[in-house]
Formats: structure tokens, sequence, C-alpha cells
């Protein structure tokens, strides 16, 4: 079953101990498609403006992704400019331009209206919300959400999450949204809002999925070779919305294992400069990731 | 097969948002012991003044830790106090008292001669490394260290390197140590000095364990009930020196399984204030908070 996402698609300039890009590809829904891609088929929901290259458009196709409901608007694309430093676990956002993204109002096409797996890339919540009743028989919907949208949308955020099936969100956004120093327990202060599951990333120390049935901790897959985190959180969803339309599950078990493709993605994205580690892998670089990562954990 | 383990034996005044305790056991050799001793038996080498209590030696009586080495010196007992805020990552120390165990050089007494499993806890290389030298004949040596000792004793730690099997330290001293922001580099710098592996603790995100054979990331075990970190690194290294010791298994697949138990005494200690978490454990629950770790990672 294919996947729907509704994000951000942006045109980034990343500066990295490794290395300095300018307007390349980025975004949100951009990393869920190219992640989610390698898995199952997605639609994608976006805007850019009149700027957007031609040949970033034909990424999109080269992995599969829909993209009948990227739509074109007066005005340029979304911009994003960011550094990381040291051990690079937290961008510093240098510039932000919203752009067409900022009066965007997301209309799924009457094509993808049949969508089962939906993931709500951050956006603003009462955005997110307009978009998830618009789906009201999707079989699975999980968004994302960060602090800006915690400290002044958190009415909109709470009513969003009481039409949810799960919340992604980093372990700093989890702390200041639940309210508590441990993430177990800021897990099931989100538990009782609504959603089935919460996923929190933790970026090079991997995640935590809170649900119901338990709590699972993975560790990130230790690769010696991180270039670029820029959509490391976003590839670790689409691997994991992947994981779930290509197999139907979303049982704990279901969870666990999606979680764990999730973790397999993210690392082949850190791995390369923006959009290029995921570009160059393939299905089978995915499967030997999630085996090794498996084997790893396997004592 | 008994471990031996040198290290120190402390009075700590700890305050947690849990709560707040004066002169209670703590050091790095007393935790070592409470969590080595749930899985094989523990020769401890250390030193105490005259003020310690016999109620804290019962302690150790109980584990059947063997306390031959435990030597009383005229003066007080090493004091610590510290205290955790937030999220409980890092230890503010308040005070420190180093007392008798400034002086301390320690003996390895003759009926502990014979002993394969030998833990140096954290204290100055040279000292480290004259221990280690009275133990010509041991089959793995493993050694912690801290940021004071990188700084001030660079060289001698880097001979105490030369002379060891492997190395338990955290991540920020990994970084300080080796130079590198990256773990698993940090990791291989440091197996280039001598250590055939490399331990390095992330507190609440788990650990690494770097060799020549593989990576392997281990994440915490997620408790929500975290108390009191104190100890919980010596705990580690107690838990998985037990099982070296108790198995002889320190192959690549034998010291993952060992770091299974390092975190699953860990998070039993955290669990408790001070010491109080390790001492109403026993093997059984060891046992099955190992069980459900391996559990938790199977997907």
């Amino acid at each position: 079953m294919p996947v729907l996402v509704v994000g951000s698609i942006a045109l980034d300039t990343i500066q990295t101990p490794f290395g300095r890009a300018e307007n390349v590809l980025g975004g949100s829904a951009t990393y869920f498609s190219l992640a989610a891609g390698l898995l199952d088929r997605v639609r994608l929901v976006g805007v850019v403006g009149e700027d957007f290259p031609d040949g970033y458009r034909q990424v999109f196709a080269k992995r599969g992704v829909d993209t009948a409901g990227l739509l074109v608007a007066a005005g340029k694309t979304f911009r994003w400019a960011g550094a990381y430093r040291g051990a690079m676990n937290e961008a510093e956002t240098l510039a932000v331009e919203l752009n067409v993204f900022g009066t965007f109002r997301p209309q799924v096409p009457e094509a993808y209206a049949d969508s089962q797996y939906v993931f709500l890339a951050n956006g603003s919540p009462s955005v997110q919300l307009a978009v998830r009743r618009q789906l009201p028989s999707a079989e699975l919907v999980v968004c994302d959400t960060m602090n800006f949208w915690i400290q002044n949308s958190r009415e909109e955020l709470a009513r969003l999450l009481g039409e949810v099936d799960g919340l992604v969100l980093n372990d700093q956004e989890a702390r200041m949204f639940a309210g508590s120093d441990g993430l177990v327990e800021c897990g099931r202060r989100v538990l009782d809002m609504g959603p089935r599951f919460v996923v929190i990333k933790k970026g090079e120390h991997g995640s935590l999925l809170i649900a119901a049935e338990g709590v699972c901790a993975l560790p990130a897959y230790p690769t010696a070779d991180v270039k670029d985190p820029t959509g490391a959180g976003d590839s670790f969803a689409g691997g994991m919305m992947g994981r779930i339309a290509a197999t139907g599950d979303a049982s704990y078990a279901g969870l666990k294992r999606a979680i764990g493709y999730g973790t397999a993605v993210a690392s082949l994205t850190v791995e390369g400069f923006g959009t290029a580690g995921l570009e160059s892998a393939d299905r089978q670089d995915v499967e030997a990731r999630y085996q090794s990562l498996r084997e790893m954990l396997r004592f």
C-alpha cells in the first residue's frame, strides 16, 4: 500500500565539518519520500516555487515517488540554511525563508483519497489536522512536530494528537511538550492524549518506542562515517512508515521492525551529504543495513 | 573465577530530584563489587578510614565480597558529594575529600595473586599501572579512567593502555582523550594504543563496544524509574566483568553478552538511591532484566 506524506520541500544550504552545499534538495517530505520510497510506493503532497529545479523533480521520479500532489505555486521555494559543528548532534538554523510553504494549505488529490498510511511531517498542527480530516478512513496516521509548534500551538497540537495513531518527535521536543525529564514518562503522557504509540528520536543515540504494549529502546546504527545529519529524522520516519505500508503490520512487533528499518535508512542518509546517501542507496542496501543492525543486537 | 577490583570506597552525599542522602556507602570499587558479586565472586582491594561504619562492611559481606584486601588506614574515608538535576545525565561534584584514598598505594594480597580477571577502577594511571604489574599473569585486565587523568596524566595513561586488555570510559572522556567527535573513531584510536576492546559508556543513552572484530551499540535499559544515577557506570563495569569471570568468555560475542549484563545491572542500580537498588537485587533479578533486554532487542 502506498504511503502518503505531506510536508516541506526545500532548498537547503548546509554546512558541516565535512563540507558545504548550497541550495540542495531538502525538506521533511523530501527526505521522508526518498526513504520510504526504498520500501514502498510514496505519494507526495507538497509545494514548491517556480524556481524549483527540474533536476530535483527527477530525483523523486527516479525513486518512483508519485508527485501528482506536488503543487507549483507562484513565488520561491522554501529555503533553509543550517550548520552543524563538533559532534553534529544539533543543527544551528542560520536562515529560514518559508516562501510558498508559508501559505500552503495542502489539498489531498482525489487520486490519493484511498491512502491508508499517512505521515504528516512537521508543520502547523492546524494544517496537519486539516489534512488528517481529508483522510477519514486512513488505517494509520502518524505526525511529527517541533519546538516552535509546542510553544506556540499547544492546543492545536493536543487536538491533532486526539486524531492520530502515532507521534514522532525528538527528545528535546518530547521533554518540552510533556514536561518530564524522563523520556519514558514523556511518552506515556503523550499516549494519554490519544496516540497508540510515540517514537522519540534521539539522533546519534537512537530512538525510543513507547506504546501500551511496551517500551523499546534501539541504538542508532554506529556508522563511523557521519557526513551530514540533515534529514536523518525524516529518513527514519520514512523507513519506518515505508516498512509499515509494505507489510501492513503496525502491531507492536511490527512497529519494532519498522523502527529497525527507520534506523537502517537514517544511517544511510547521514553517510552522505544532503540527499546523496539516500539517493545512492537501493533496497538491498537497506536490507543489508537492517540485517546488520539485527545481528549487532543479537547476543 | 573471581574478579579482582581495585578502586575507591567512599562515603557519598548525594542529591537528586528524588531525595538526598548523607554519607552513604559509595565509591567505584563499591558499586563494582556489589554488581560483579551478583554474577561471581569478588576480591576487593581498597582503603577506608577509621570512621568507616561496620554496617557498610556488612554490605560487602552480605554479597559475599572478599574484603581481605580492604585496608583500614589512619584517617578518614574518602568522601564525595554530588548533585544531579533535571535529566540527571551528569553529576555536579560539590565536594571531594580524598582523605586516606589520596595516598593509597594498593598492594595485592598474596592470596589474590592468582586473580585472572582484574578491574582497575578510576584512579591515578601510575597507581593503576603499579597494580597491573603486580598481576603479570592475569587473563584479562580492564581499566577505567576520567577527565582529570586525561588532562593531567596523559602519558601515564598511554603507558597503562599498552598493558591492559580493555578500557571503559564515558563519551565525554573518550572525546577528550582521543580527540575526535565520532565515538567509533575515538574507540579505534584507543585500540591503536594497545587494548583489545574499548567500551564507551553513554549514561542513559547506553554503550558502545569497539573492538577489532566489530562495533556494537546497545541502548540503556529504558527504565521509567531512575532515582539516582550514582554508580551506574561502575555497576555496568561490574556486571560486565562479573559475567566474563563467570563464563571465562571474553570473545567478541562474549563481550556483547557481558555488556548486556552490565546494562542490566546498571539499570537495577539507578532504580534505587545510592547502593539500595543493587543491594536489594539478586541473581534472578539480573537474569530477568538481562532476558528482558535481549527480548526488547529482538525484532
